[in-house]
């Protein structure tokens, strides 16, 4: 009875000797444990992720000379390991090698060229091979008996050889929020393994989950890892069909979001070998919101709160920072940026220069990331994070070189609406009692940069959350432009389209003007500054499949199409 | 005799309303001036650079609905133009247009599905199409004579019909700096049309600068547009054999560079609508440059340079910088940091954090762009650049909110040579005089911000430019790591190799343990810190193959080849 390890691995992208040395340890351990055969994840000695390294002749030798090692350590175990192989023309292709006995068995099952167009998914996998691979069997007679498998590169769907008996998939790919595709069934057992860790293209952070399972004859899940968690576990093979069929837990999307972003901030962490955090807080969700994940992340003891009031900051925000540094117990300093401010102001006009309101604005903002928290963080020997969520860097409501600054944006593939759900859940479900207070919940979302944004007074962002979220998330992921907006808008399908609730478009839009002026404002913010500005923001940790940075885009500006134009004539004609 | 219009044309990715609108003019203008066709550029329509739009189901129809329009303008003349066709999937792919009196001739030629892998270019070009086209032959007897034509797609070589009288060539490309390819010839008349303008990719801006032209049967140039202009150009088929033999001028590398930067700047800065310019100016050299450069762009009315001197910062360049607005008759401010900087350090003291000296350094970095020149860039309705050049870039000596902020970065393309190339070449070709006074030239580069960086004692920069310009290049232009450059240095080929003077490497480094620690260093820092930095630092705009942004780049930290341990322990063994 042929019994399988699969290991579900962290791999390093662009680290093959670390990657190398975890999987000879495991090769090491899965025979210690009786293994016959020992899986691993794709890619597994190069990572997925490694940027400019595809292009380094030196590095792809290195892979091949660590494949050979791995190869060379399969004694009387049969190994099943991604790396890359090199074609005759120098290029590198994702490949799985199967050794044993310190030989491939066979020559490797290649699949697409590398890297991907679209890097964070396997492209253009081919249809599986099939090798036959020896296990040992260990009943009475000790025959050894083959066993036909299909190996299947990555998440796309592949038809399988009609001659195997079970498929291995080897995988490696980031985590989504939302639903999960459900798992194709070959019709034979399918042991899927994966990759967890961290990696990035420069601008997005992926955590990967793993998701390593295994699946009966019929489909059905029959033992899963935990995602995110290293884990090297076992099934026998000849077994897998009678085993009793599992439920994976149902999860609601905060809980899900908020183990996704904790590991990948915890793990990028580690990988740039930085321990302690520096955050503006303001009183406001988002940084009450970071100050929460990041005590989880690094404890209390190593967060840095800063509270950098002007005089535009109210008695109700700072109480309220006051009170979220108390109730998490970190670091808590307040540093007032009036002054400086004043001393800009004073130093510009000194020379000439009249510094409008609205330049003052983002004087402040400036003063607050590059002078202070940048200061405090390089002096402390650690980061400084950004706060934004993804409808602030959809539009480009943030200061550049202000709140648009820090090591890493961990929030900014979330909507306004699910930083609120995120901070609902870690007072219920991790702290268990309100760390964040409610009256930073509850408070009007506003900058605090002008008397035109006072709190107090019930003023706050430009941003009707609970309509822009979703109308912003349309643009951003969705791909839709004005012209599909302004057509549901004309045949009152608008609200059910874009999933934002029923009324909200009558409740804040008077008239077909109002709605369009609305609707043409944030668009131009989409293609102009906020390009400009996300060009330059932080890296962003993904939790979606369109994830800015990941997200083509170019600095082209605003267009509106024809038909655009043409239906909005119709509605207001002239005006 | 058949008379070819071809229309060197600005494109403007993204605003198909636009091109068109410009299609149109030129249709209307070719047909005024007798042709029987005229040309336009390959994507004239969407432009190569779009972006997100790519996957807008809205725009993809919005430049079929254009097209439309321009092949119902095509009466009397015969147009032929770039725009996207959409398959039965509703993917788009490059493709060629030839319409006469309002109905396409024949299929559109298809190339490559939409976007490439690597936008700038176009890949997977297929093999040309012919077709024959109908050109009125004003021979006396009147008769219309039919010319088979191919149509070749891009810059790639592609086989020719054997049956087409002559090639048309379509192509949108950007510029490069070096050696240009020979056009293939393929023994018969090429007409080879292509865009100008800046088009981009978001971190990356690219000038196009044509290079339309005319060759003859035996692969010699007839005729050429002048780069980086818009123009319509005519040639008569029938006499393209007959035409004398044109010799393009021969440029310094210094004179293609400077056009190049020159308009890329000037079209960027049109296409966001801004024409005034802040240019933090240090009495070095790379601001000097870019306050010639700007000044040629937007006129001296229109820059504005500010001096920012802390105590660090020497009477002498303090004085080179006076004198560098005045000779390029510039607004000049000097808006000392001191007060600021000292102001910063004693908030962060009292309130217990301790201020290292190297955070002092950054702290004045960041005092500078973020505090001053941001906000009298707002405040003057412009933009603040910045200044570094590509040796910086690569290993990220440079502050982040310091100087990598800025606008636009026009010199982070070129090594420190090329800058200073091109300081010489704007004093003598462009200004003809001494507009960038020889001290800041002849000066040791610094960034002065300790004494260890006082310029009046000789001392700078770590980087020995005409050194580690030649090993950054390496590193970031052909894809060499450390087990390459060590290789060369231990059979003493280096310098042959990476293209820096003779005798270099003996006169930096005594012996092996010093080589290998300044490659260390520096490797560590161009795949560290260099790529954190480049993931928020400014547009950069591209004279080369490998400009970053473009760059494939993953924050992975440094990886040494096994290849490479080993060779450094046969070289200092355990040292």
């Amino acid at each position: 009875m042929p019994k399988i390890a699969y290991a579900q691995m962290k791999v390093v992208a662009g680290h093959p000797d670390v990657n190398t040395r975890k999987i000879l340890q495991l090769i090491d351990e899965a025979r210690a444990c009786g293994a016959d055969m020992v899986i691993f994840p794709e890619l597994a000695v190069p990572g997925r992720m490694v940027g400019g390294a595809w292009q380094q002749e030196t590095f792809l030798d290195d892979c091949e000379c660590y494949g050979a090692e791995i190869i060379a350590a399969s004694k009387n175990i049969t190994v099943v390991f991604g790396n890359i192989d090199i074609d005759v023309n120098d290029k590198p292709f994702n490949a799985i090698f199967v050794a044993r006995n310190g030989k491939l068995i066979d020559s490797p099952v290649i699949g697409h060229e590398l890297p991907s167009a679209e890097e964070k998914n396997s492209c253009a996998a081919p249809d599986t091979q099939a090798a036959y691979l020896h296990l040992e069997n260990d009943t009475s007679d000790g025959a050894i008996e083959e066993y036909g498998a299909s190996f299947l590169i990555g998440n796309q769907e592949q038809s399988v050889d009609r001659t195997s008996a079970f498929c291995l998939r080897l995988s490696s790919a980031p985590f989504v929020v939302g639903e999960k595709s459900a798992t194709k069934n070959y019709g034979r057992p399918l042991i899927s393994v994966s990759a967890v860790g961290v990696q990035n293209t420069g601008k997005t952070i992926y955590p990967f989950d793993g998701g390593s399972a295994v699946y009966n004859s019929r489909g059905e899940l029959v033992q899963y890892a935990e995602p995110f968690a290293e884990c090297l576990n076992f099934v026998e093979l000849n077994e897998i069909d009678r085993m009793p069929v599992l439920k994976p837990p149902v999860e609601t999307e905060s809980a899900r979001i908020y183990r996704a972003i904790r590991y990948g901030v915890k793990e990028f962490l580690e990988q740039i070998g930085v321990g302690k955090v520096v955050i503006g807080v303001s009183g406001g969700i988002d940084s009450a919101v970071a100050a929460a994940l990041y005590v989880q992340v690094v404890g209390a003891e190593n967060v840095y709160l800063v509270n950098m009031p002007s005089r535009f900051n109210s008695a109700t925000t700072k109480n309220l920072s006051d009170r979220l540094a108390k109730n998490l117990g970190c670091k808590y300093f307040v540093v007032p940026i009036q002054e400086s401010v004043d001393w800009t102001v004073k130093q510009l006009e000194g020379v000439g220069v009249s510094v409008s309101n609205f330049v003052k604005e983002n004087i402040q903002a400036r003063d607050r990331s590059a002078r202070i928290l940048a200061a405090v963080a390089a002096s402390v020997g650690g980061v400084f994070t950004c706060n934004a969520n993804k409808a602030e860097s959809t539009v480009g409501y943030a200061t550049l070189y202000g709140d648009e600054a820090g090591f890493l944006s961990a929030l900014a593939d979330l909507w306004k609406y699910q930083v609120y759900d995120l901070a609902r859940y870690m007072n219920a479900e991790i702290y268990k009692r309100e760390v964040i207070p409610q009256g930073i919940i509850d408070i009007v979302p506003s900058a605090e940069l002008s008397t035109a944004q006072n709190v107090d007074e019930g003023k706050g962002d430009p941003l009707r959350y609970d309509y822009h979220d979703y109308l912003l998330r349309a643009f951003a992921e969705n791909n839709w432009t004005p012209e599909e907006i302004l057509r549901w808008y004309a045949t009152g399908e608008l609200e059910k389209s874009i999933g934002c609730n029923a009324g909200l478009v009558e409740k804040y839009f008077p008239n077909e003007e109002d709605f369009i002026a609305d609707l043409e404002r944030w668009w131009r913010a989409f293609t102009g500054m906020g390009v400009a500005k996300r060009i330059q923001s932080p890296p962003i940790l993904a939790v979606t499949n369109s994830p800015y940075g990941a997200r083509r885009e170019s600095q082209n500006g605003t267009h509106f199409t024809r038909a655009y134009r043409e239906l909005k004539a119709e509605l207001i004609g002239g005006k």
